[in-house]
Parts: structure tokens; C-alpha cells; sequence
């Protein structure tokens, strides 16, 4: 629709080289005199232009009237006025031809209904003369890196705007206000800082494009409440990926409660949490669930891109805290590392032979307070083979006051770089007492944290990236008949299928299901029976049942003639008891597959990221062993085997107590049905959506089988 | 040994008349200088004597070359001196007729085998005069209550020492001082703390018995590494339980890598963590994670300490936080309070209608910033039926400076207390914006976080607590045909039982059994098989065969004579193979009992707590559903329940996919099964070590049986 093409307008808004403020005051009560005052006193070194009915001049900068007389046609225009005024605001822009308008006032979609139609007449009226808009209800725009402050926000009061590399586009403008305020205080700085409010016209995705390419920023974190293009996000990941740029993420609606939260802020809605975190995983945007976490994590980002975490050694003063922290660790799928001979010995000179390892506690040395003991400490630390990582976790010592610096200094990169040779995280469990310390870290632009479990909350998130794995590269089996193109015949059509025809679907793809036939009476079955070998299961067939055991269709476990016999009879009445209505087309005889394990393999059309396979454990542990794993479907076999590595049943397949089930089997199930899915979702002209579930698929210590299965094809909606 | 009694030695230590400074000097960079100096500038009312060599006064207070020469006896003496000098301080003391010495020291057990030797003469010293000593290795006491500071952590050079109702012991000394200043900036504050060290002589629970009875100690909170009595530790949780006096409690050692550090820092031995955790929640002591949450929590009791928790209403000026907070609080566990009809019609007032629910986004509000809006909703959202708790998370907004007072202002209890009406935890994810808003909270008596996690954490120890049972009281079945006392004969003496003898012990027990017979040969399997009916499950009988799988000694699903015969030849082929030396008995013939869940019931003696019996998943599952639960022998029927329904299998148990376990009999065979183990473990003279094993009790939907079992009893080893 709009010729602007939103990288264009981005970069303007990014960097601007006019801005107007209309409804520009002076008095810092309010937002309008705020925006002015903080573009003037951040050093934007464009040219503003504020939009005031009555005065000549604001704070000294020089105001119009209206935006039509202003001397030259600003770049970006920014309001925050009342809401009755935005439109006669936007038309204005519009037809002075300002590149981008960011509109702070809320009450738009965020507040009912007569604000969405609010909301959709000021994006058409944008659209129609090119313009593209920020917000509305957000909190606009803060670039430290090109001195642009658009942004009201009062944590922006306070002087200063140091400059980091790490950029933040986040959905909410106060979370995004907080967090400056509270990241400065630690040590933490951003390249840029977007909020984009309810993503009316710019979204999330067209800054985080913006952040991908701009050399000032190293990683790139994100507040999301609900995405606007699903794919789009799937596919900026994939290029950040590629591009070497760490993504991180907070994203609210994990949980139902937090979902409905969401909605009534930004009226986002969360979609199938499942299927995000799990393209996430594949995409290696890093969830976490603080933002502060996330910018700290960021930030040694920055610092170690390429830096695996996982074994983390830890010093303190206290040896109460370091064990409190080596807890922590424990607990949150970190280890402790393990230090070498050689570590232990250096250690020694400083303390007693049971206290030279990990953790350590510097106030157990049995030297003095020396300038250097716990700088060195961190050194010989630094160097052990086995420490990815360091904590620091800081409480009352003598030596308070210079501790932390001492360890900055002693693990600097090199004498011209306050960077330390191995990632160390600084946390302070003590209050102001530490100020000074705090100070020293700050001059060395080092950030810390005031608290343990977020230090370990930050480990573990980094400790998560080192799962990552490549991309995935799907590869066609060679015998799945089928291609997606041109190929609709074979691939089934709307409908609803039983287990007799989703069975031959599966066939098709080279699924391995057990030897099933149907007999029409108790003789037919027994002789059946007779050829497929004891034990045999018998199951209603009939188009009207679908749950069969709902119904006493299933009887299992039938080791002779005569139990052949008296189960057909039972089953006949049960089916005739519970579903009078339905049509018996006889009974299907199934070799009795005996597995160790039940699980379920399935697919669906997401409506968000496409199609999916679903699989996890299944019978009477379905919910029990609750975790299920996802991937995008045409599934990467290596991928399959990291997912099921993360599942409770996992041990089952690593070999566990004599039992070693069939990897290779469920691996080559979940990749063969994710074709089928894939191959529907493609099916021309518009694709399909479906429901499949192969439950249970029975694994057993060199085989699986699936022994039932449904299918369920219907139109596409999207 | 001692005559002097704890309590009296603690009621002096903790209120003392006179106390003298070993090692007192003016230099505040020295402990001993430290030391005079905090209990001068605290208030201390009592009587200091400063004990130097050289000076006649030191800041102010007079000073003695030796204690023998002070003008009275010193209740308490407290030095921190250099280790080589501390035994002869000690024998000082004890010859002077101190009542207690603090021994700050390090360097004694907890600095290796020669420091142990040390600590065992101090002690033995002090004994014999029957002089009580705290430490060594600690930081000593701080008493706010008694205005008596012994301590010489930095933390106390600030001015101040505010009172709180939380009573704090702490094996940590640094650990202590630590939380002292970051509690005091958030507004918690102690009524005592103290720190025990080494605990070579007085220890935690003395302490903790002290604040049981101390009516300035309303909550009292520990910080464990290792239990020097754990019994009296239990006796003590139940004293505490019973006088209604919540005890909270961080124990490090949760993790192996934590377990470890304690031992390093204090040389004290975890033990069985999960029997130590399962006691804890016996007798309603709170564990928690960190030491800050667990004063919070404490500092929130004290003023609710009848409130159960787990509905919370969130408000918050940011959308995007009030977001994340709810997914914090549903991912704890606890849940988002769903407002009355009459709550959201109050809300309606100053928010859209979509806004008018929890969480409340006080930054929607459709009025303007009147001076009392946030406080009225809060006031309104304190009434709500549903709502047990506030959690106000404070994000940046314009009225930043006064909206936590306005909060605490409208929810005072009556105008006269500052307690609030309901619980509340005020939360700043802000920086240092806030402060002035921090600081009117401080001034009117209310604590808050600086973290939302923490605050999350708080609410969801508090939610645990609502979990706790009323206190057990075990009654022996009345077909249990045993008591205790006096029935030696009836027990089952030392040695290792195989399946028959421990089915007969169950079975005195009333534990059921699934019926089994001996068979010598094929002909009498095949006889017992038919009387008992098929299928039928064959096992080895040898009493030099422990694990009967791993020899191929069981086969199961045993359908007809043929099998039987078939299986019996197998099992001998079997068993000669890869048990050559075993002497074969005959084969167990037994009914097979299919359950839909295999569980394991166990029952031993542990070292630190005494006869316990342990349950869970068995089978296949046992490492993977690896909730196991805990329970002290003889076990409470309502406590078992309680404890399987925190089993990841109990969904199993409550009805689900038409599968709904027999819960009567699962609790019975455990119930059962710990009179046995309590009787064990109480047998005369000593009591018996041992280990019970019913694997695999199967349970069915309404039946269970106990299909296999061992037992192995030993002479008590403390």
C-alpha cells in the first residue's frame, strides 16, 4: 500500500535531520514539554522546530503556530497531545509531507473499540500521503548512539545518555523508560531504545530489521507482547542468526494470566506459546523473563559473542554466599566448574588446601589483605581451563570499598581495554555500604548486578544459547513418494479419516505401522488371528466412532481362538450399547505391537508459523510427562534428536536400567510425518490445514510401530 | 558435661551486663577496633571493659592490661585476636568466671585438622569451668532489641540501628552483615541476629530456642549449612509450630556443588537433603532460596501472620510490567486474583471497562492524575474477596515521587498503624528516580524490593506455607499384630531378606501381597499355575540372587501350561548362565497382578532423623516421574495423601483419562509399611538400622499389591 518503504522511514526516524514537536510547551509536567526539553538537553544536533499556538519561542528553540508554516518540512514530527486532536494532527503531517509521525498519546486500540476505528482512520490517512507512523500509546524513540531523544519519559530527567551497544525495541513505553533508568545506575547502556505502542503502522519487526543492519548495535533485545507477522519474525531471526547478531527476547504471555495481560495493554494477541518458543529455540532468539536480565546478558554479549557458558566458577568473601551461590548454579542446569591441579595450586598460595577450589572464599586466605590477593585470586581463576564464566558475588569484606576493582583491573583484556578475558558477572548482595565499590565499576564501564539470582538468571540464559543448534537442513526421504507441487491427487483431501485411511497415508510416506485386517465376523477374525500370529489387539472399525475405547471397541492382550472369539462378541455389544447410531464395518485384527513406551507424533497447521510436528510421550503419561517438543515441519532429523534429548523420556532412548528404545525408529516417524504435514501446508493453491495424530506410536528396544492414527484435512482460513 | 545451661548462658549473651573486649583497640580498620567501637556507638547500656596491654583508655572507655584485674567479672568476653593467641584468652576467661566468650577467630575446624584440634581444646577449656562459647569463626551478635552490638562487621559503621520483630541465626557470618546493610535500605529490620560459626559449642538451635521464647522475635529465620542435633532441630520446628511462631529458614546444600561449599566454609555435612526438607515441611519450617526473600517474607508475616496467600492482585503504571508480573505469579505457582463483579465496577470509575481487571494498569486510567487515584485503587482492589495479597510494581510515571506513599497511606490498617489491611509488596524495578518514592515508604515503616523476581519469590514461599498440615498423629492400624516394646522376637533380627521372608514380615503387617507358591519343578508350576489361574508370573527363588531381571529370573504374561513349562526350563538355562554359583530354591509361581502403575515404597533409618519411608514412581519411571516423597515412620494417613499429591503421578490417583488408582490402598500399604520401620528403628536395646524395598508395589484402578520386596537389617551404627 505505502510507497514509503519502511527501511527508508526507519532510518529517518532513526536520524533524523528535523523534528517537529507539536503541542511543545515548557512546563516538564507535561509530555510536550518534556519531548522538547529532552531532545535539546540529550545534544540533538538537528533542527528542531516546536509547534505552539501563542508563543515564538520554547526553552529557545523556535515555535510555529501549525506544522503548515514551519521553514522547511520536518523529517519526523512527534505528538503527544490529546487524543481528540491526533487526527487533525496526522492530516496536517501528512499533507506537509513529513516522513514519519510518532504519536505518544494512548486510547487508541489499547482502549475500546472507538479507538481502534481511531487508530485504523489515522493509519489510512498516513498511508495515503506516504507517511508512516510510530505508536500510538508508546513512548517514541531514544538514540544514544545519534543523540536523538524522542521520548518523554521521565527516566530521561536525569542528565546523561551513555551510549552501549545493545539495541532495545520494546512494546511497552514504560517498561522501556524503567529500564534506562535503572540500567544506567548499573552500568548498563543501549545504542537505541524504540518503543513501539500498539504497532498501528511500524512494528517491532521493521526496527528490529533496522537494529540488524546498524553497525553501532552488537545485540539486540526485544520486549514482545504479540507479534503482527508471525513469519516475518521467523525470518528476521533467521537472518540475525545468520548475521552473527545475537537476539534476545522478553516476551509476556507465558502464562494464560500473562497472555490476558497483554491483550488489555496492547491488545496482542500471544497465539500458541508453544509453537513461538519452540521457532525461538530454532532461530536462536534467547528467551528470557526479565528485561533487566536481558539487557544484562546483552551486554557481556557484546563483550563475548562467541563465548559458550555453562561451568561457572564462583568468589566471594562470604563462604556462606558462595555456597548459596553454587546452589543457584546447581539448581539452574549450570555446574560448577572443576578446577585443574594446576588452578588448585596457584590457589594454595593464597589459601588453605581445602579452600583452594571452587567456589572460592576470598575471606577464608590465609594471607593478609594485600592489594592484590583477590584481584590475583580472579587472574589464576580466569586462566583455569574449565571456567567458561565468573561470578562474583560481593558482600561486606574490609577490603569493600576497591574488592571489585581490583578484580576489573587484574582480568582486563588488554591494558588499553576494560573488556575482561573471560565473561564475569559482578553482583552486589550488600546496599550502599558498596557504593564506592559500585562507583570504581561504573568508571571502568563495567555493569553490575544487586542480586544473585538475576546474575544466575543471566548465566542460565547464556548457558541456553550454547544448545543452539545449526540451522537445520531438512532432506526429503528418499522413498516419501509424494512432492508437494503438482501433486494434490495424491495427498488427501478435506475430510475427516479413520485409522484405516490415515494408516495409508502414513504408508505412503514410509511410516511403519503394524499388520492389521478386517474381519467381518468371529470366524473371519480368528483365522486372522491365526495368520498374523498371538497376541492380537481387535479395534471397532467404524467411520461414525472415533475415540474407540470410549466406547469398548478395544479389547487387547488376546493370546488364543477363544479369546478372539469372546472379545469380537463383547465388542459388538459394548459398540451397540455406547453408539447405537453407528455403522460397524467389522473389527480390525492388529498384531499386538509391545512396546516399553506409548508416545504421540503430530502435526497441525499453525496459524502463525505454519506447519508442525508435535511430539512426547503418550497413553496414561500424556500430561503426565507434560512436556512435549515442537519443530517446524519439514523437521531436521538432528534437530528431532535435540528436541527429544530435552524431553523427561529421554533416558529411555540413552539406555536407562536395561531399557533402550528405538531412536532411530522415532526419529525417521516424527521427520516422515513432518513431510506429510509440510507437503499438506503446501498443497496448491492455497495449502491445507489439518489435524494428524499418530497415538500411540509404541516403541519398543529396536522398533516402533504406530498402531492407531486419525487424520482430519479442512480449508485453509488464513 | 556442661552445668551450665544453654538457655541461661544465652539469655546472658544476649543481654549482658558487662562485656569485655578482648584485643580492644581505636583502629577501626581492626576487628578489635571495630568491635569497642560499634557497641559504644549503638547505645549499648551496660558495662564495657576494654582489655589492651599498653592503654589505659580506649575511646573513651577504660581499658585493662588482662581480664583478671577488670573491676567485675564480664558477663560475656568477645575477641577477635590472632588464632595462635586464642587459647590462652580463652583460659582467661574461663579462670575469671566469664559466662560466654564470642570467638570471632577463623582458622579452627574450619581451616583443616590442626584448627579442629584447637577448637576441641577451647572447648574442653570452657567446659570445665562450664564457660559457653560462641563461634569460632562468626561474626558474632546483633541485638537492635537489647540495643547490644558484638559485632564487628563494616556493616554496622553506618549510623542507626533500627528494630525490627525478625530474629535472624546465621551460620554465615559475612552473610549476616551482608543482608544487615542491603536489609536496612529496603526497610527490614531484626530484633536480634546472630552469628554461630563453627557452632564448636553453643549452636543455631540454642539460639533459636532463645527467640521461641522471645516475645521482641515474631518470625524467626536461619541460615543453615549443617545441623549439629537434627532431632532437637525437629523438636525445636515443632515448638515453634506449636507456639504459633513461623520459622523461616535458607539452607544451603541443595545442590551437590552447594553441598560441597558448606562443607569448605563451615565443615558442616548436608546429609540427606530430601529427608532434611521433608521434616522441614513436617513441621512447617519454610525453606526459601535467599537469604533477603526469606526476611522479607519474615517482615510480611509479622504483620499477617494468620494470612494464607496465593490469589494476588498486580498494579502497575506500566502495561508491559504488569504483563510480566503476571506471568511471574502463574509461573510460581500462585495464581492472578480474579476481581469481584463489584471490584471491576469500582475499577470502572478510573479505567476503560477492558481495563478494569487484574492486573491493573494504573497508567490506563481514563482520569487524570488526581492526587489520590492509584491509592484509591489500591484501597479498591485491598477489598476484593478474592484477592489475598498486593504486589505494586513501580515503574517510571509522572507522579513517581508519591504514588508508593499515597498506596501505603490508603491501605493503613486504622490511622494510627501503618500495617496495612492486606498484604502488599511494593516493587521498584526503577533506579534511583525512585528514591524519594523509596524514601516515603522507609519514613511511614514499609519495606520494599528492587526486584521482581524477589518479591515473586516472596508470595510464592508465603503460598507454601498454606500447604502445611495440621500435625501429624500417627495411629497403628489395628491389625497391625505388633508393638515396639517388648517384641524383639517378633522382629526380624539381623541380615538380608529375600522375596518370601520379607512377603511374611509385610504380610504381619497387613501389607498385601500377591499369592505366590514354590515350585521344584515344571509338573508342580504347571499344578500351582492352574490353581491359582492364569496368566501367571514365574520367578527364581535363590537366596544368592538379589536382582532376579538381570539373571533372566522372571518372565511374566504366562498364558497357559506350554508357556509355563517354557519359561521354567528358560529360567534355569537363564540363571545357570549368568548365576552359575547361585543355589536355586525352586520357582515362585505367583498371579500376575497387572497394574496400571508400578510404584516403589520404601523404608530406612536415616542417620540424621530416624525411621523414614519413602514412595514414589517405580518401574521404567522411577529416575524419570523422580518426585519421590518423604515421610517420618510411623507415618499420618492425611500427610501421606498430602505428599502424593505433590507426585507428578497423582493425576493418576484423582481420576483421569479414565483412569482413577486405588489412592485407599496405596496409603494404607505406606502407612503399614512405616509402623513396621518405626518399630525397627525402635527396637530394643539400640534400635535397627535397615533398608526396605516393596519393588514394585503395582497398582491397579481399584486394588494394589505388593509384588516383590526386600530387606536388609543391621545393627544400629550411631
Amino acid at each position: 500500500m505505502s510507497t514509503v518503504v519502511p527501511e527508508r522511514a526507519v532510518q529517518t526516524l532513526m536520524n533524523p535531520a528535523s523534528v517537529a514537536v507539536i503541542g511543545a510547551s515548557e512546563d516538564q509536567h507535561k509530555y510536550g514539554g518534556r519531548l522538547l526539553k529532552m531532545l535539546l538537553s540529550h545534544g540533538y544536533r538537528g533542527h528542531i522546530m516546536a509547534i505552539n499556538p501563542v508563543r515564538e519561542t520554547l526553552l529557545g528553540v523556535s515555535a510555529y503556530p501549525h506544522i503548515d508554516v514551519t521553514p522547511v518540512v520536518p523529517d519526523v514530527a512527534v505528538m503527544a497531545i490529546p487524543q481528540p486532536k491526533v487526527r487533525e494532527a496526522i492530516e496536517a503531517c501528512a499533507a506537509r509531507g513529513v516522513t514519519a509521525a510518532i504519536v505518544i498519546t494512548a486510547r487508541f486500540s489499547d482502549g475500546g473499540a472507538e479507538g481502534a476505528v481511531l487508530e485504523r482512520d489515522i493509519v489510512s490517512i498516513a498511508r495515503s500521503a506516504n507517511m508512516r507512523l510510530v505508536g500510538p500509546n508508546c513512548l517514541g524513540i531514544i538514540s544514544p548512539a545519534h543523540r536523538v531523544v524522542l521520548c518523554p519519559s521521565t527516566a530521561l530527567v536525569a542528565e546523561g545518555l551513555p551510549v552501549g551497544r545493545v539495541g532495545f525495541v520494546s512494546q511497552s513505553g514504560a517498561l522501556m523508560g524503567t529500564i534506562f533508568d535503572k540500567a544506567k545506575e548499573i552500568g548498563l547502556a543501549f545504542s537505541h531504545a524504540i518503543s513501539v505502542g500498539n504497532q498501528a503502522d511500524l512494528e517491532l519487526c521493521d526496527f528490529v530489521e533496522y537494529l540488524i543492519g546498524d553497525p553501532a548495535t552488537a545485540v539486540i533485545c526485544t520486549y514482545i507482547e504479540g507479534l503482527k507477522d508471525p513469519r516475518r519474525f521467523a525470518e528476521l531471526a533467521a537472518r540475525a542468526r545468520e548475521a552473527g547478531k545475537p537476539w534476545l527476547a522478553v516476551s509476556s504471555g507465558r502464562t494464560q494470566a500473562g497472555a490476558q495481560a497483554a491483550f488489555s495493554h496492547t491488545a496482542s494477541v500471544a497465539g500458541d506459546r508453544a509453537v513461538f518458543e519452540a521457532v525461538c529455540r530454532e532461530e536462536h532468539v534467547t528467551l528470557l523473563d526479565s528485561p533487566l536480565t536481558m539487557i544484562a546478558l546483552a551486554t557481556s554479549l557484546a563483550d563475548h559473542p562467541a563465548t559458550q557458558v555453562s561451568r561457572i566458577a564462583v568468589f566471594s568473601p562470604s563462604g556462606g554466599e558462595a555456597a548459596i551461590a553454587a546452589d543457584e548454579i546447581e539448581s539452574a542446569g549450570l555446574r560448577m566448574a572443576v578446577f585443574s591441579d594446576a588452578t588448585r595450586t596457584k590457589l594454595a598460595d593464597y589459601y588453605p588446601p581445602s579452600q583452594a577450589a571452587n567456589p572460592v572464599d576470598t575471606g577464608g586466605r590465609t594471607v593478609g589483605d594485600g592489594p592484590d590477593v583477590v584481584g590475583e585470586s580472579a587472574r589464576i581463576v580466569a586462566d583455569d581451563p574449565d571456567t567458561d564464566a565468573l561470578l562474583f558475588a560481593i558482600t561486606t569484606t574490609p577490603t569493600l570499598h576497591r574488592v571489585a576493582s581490583d578484580v576489573a583491573d587484574a582480568l582486563r583484556r588488554d591494558p588499553a581495554s576494560p573488556t575482561p578475558r573471560k565473561p564475569i558477572l559482578y553482583v552486589f548482595e550488600t546496599g550502599r555500604l558498596a557504593d564506592t565499590a559500585r562507583r570504581g565499576l561504573l568508571e571502568r564501564g563495567r555493569y553490575f548486578l544487586n542480586n544473585l539470582r538475576e546474575a544466575v538468571d543471566v548465566l542460565a540464559a547464556w548457558h541456553s544459547r550454547g544448545s543452539y543448534l545449526p540451522p537445520g537442513r531438512p532432506v526429503r526421504p528418499a522413498d516419501c513418494p509424494l512432492t508437494a507441487a503438482g501433486c494434490a491427487a495424491h495427498l488427501p483431501g478435506k475430510g475427516t479419516y479413520g485409522e484405516g485411511a490415515t494408516r495409508e497415508w502414513l504408508g505412503r510416506y514410509g511410516v511403519r505401522t503394524n499388520e492389521e485386517r478386517l474381519a467381518r465376523d468371529e470366524d473371519e477374525a480368528v483365522a486372522i488371528a491365526g495368520e498374523l500370529g498371538y497376541p492380537v489387539v481387535l479395534k471397532v472399525a467404524s467411520a461414525g466412532i472415533v475415540h474407540k475405547s470410549d466406547v469398548g471397541g478395544v479389547k487387547v492382550d488376546l493370546y488364543s481362538d477363544a479369546m478372539v472369539r469372546d472379545a469380537y462378541r463383547r465388542i459388538v455389544t459394548n459398540v451397540r450399547e455406547h453408539a447405537p447410531a453407528a455403522v460397524i464395518d467389522g473389527l480390525s485384527v492388529q498384531t499386538q505391537f509391545k512396546g516399553r513406551l506409548e508416545m504421540i507424533v503430530g502435526a497441525r497447521c499453525d496459524a502463525a508459523f505454519g506447519p508442525i510436528v508435535v511430539f512426547g510421550a503418550g497413553g496414561v503419561l500424556v500430561d503426565i510427562l507434560a512436556a512435549r517438543a515442537i519443530a517446524r515441519a519439514p523437521a531436521d532429523p538432528d534437530h528431532v534428536i535435540a528436541l527429544l534429548r530435552r524431553l523427561p523420556l529421554w533416558p529411555l532412548f540413552e539406555g536407562y536400567r536395561g531399557v533402550r528404545l528405538d531412536l532411530a525408529g522415532v526419529v525417521d516417524t516424527v521427520v516422515r510425518v513432518s513431510w506429510l504435514a509440510a507437503d499438506l501446508a503446501a498443497r496448491q493453491p492455497a495449502g491445507l490445514d489439518f489435524e494428524l495424530d499418530v497415538n500411540p506410536l509404541m516403541v519398543a528396544d529396536d522398533t516402533c510401530c504406530a498402531v492407531d492414527a486419525r487424520l482430519r484435512v479442512a480449508a485453509r482460513s488464513d
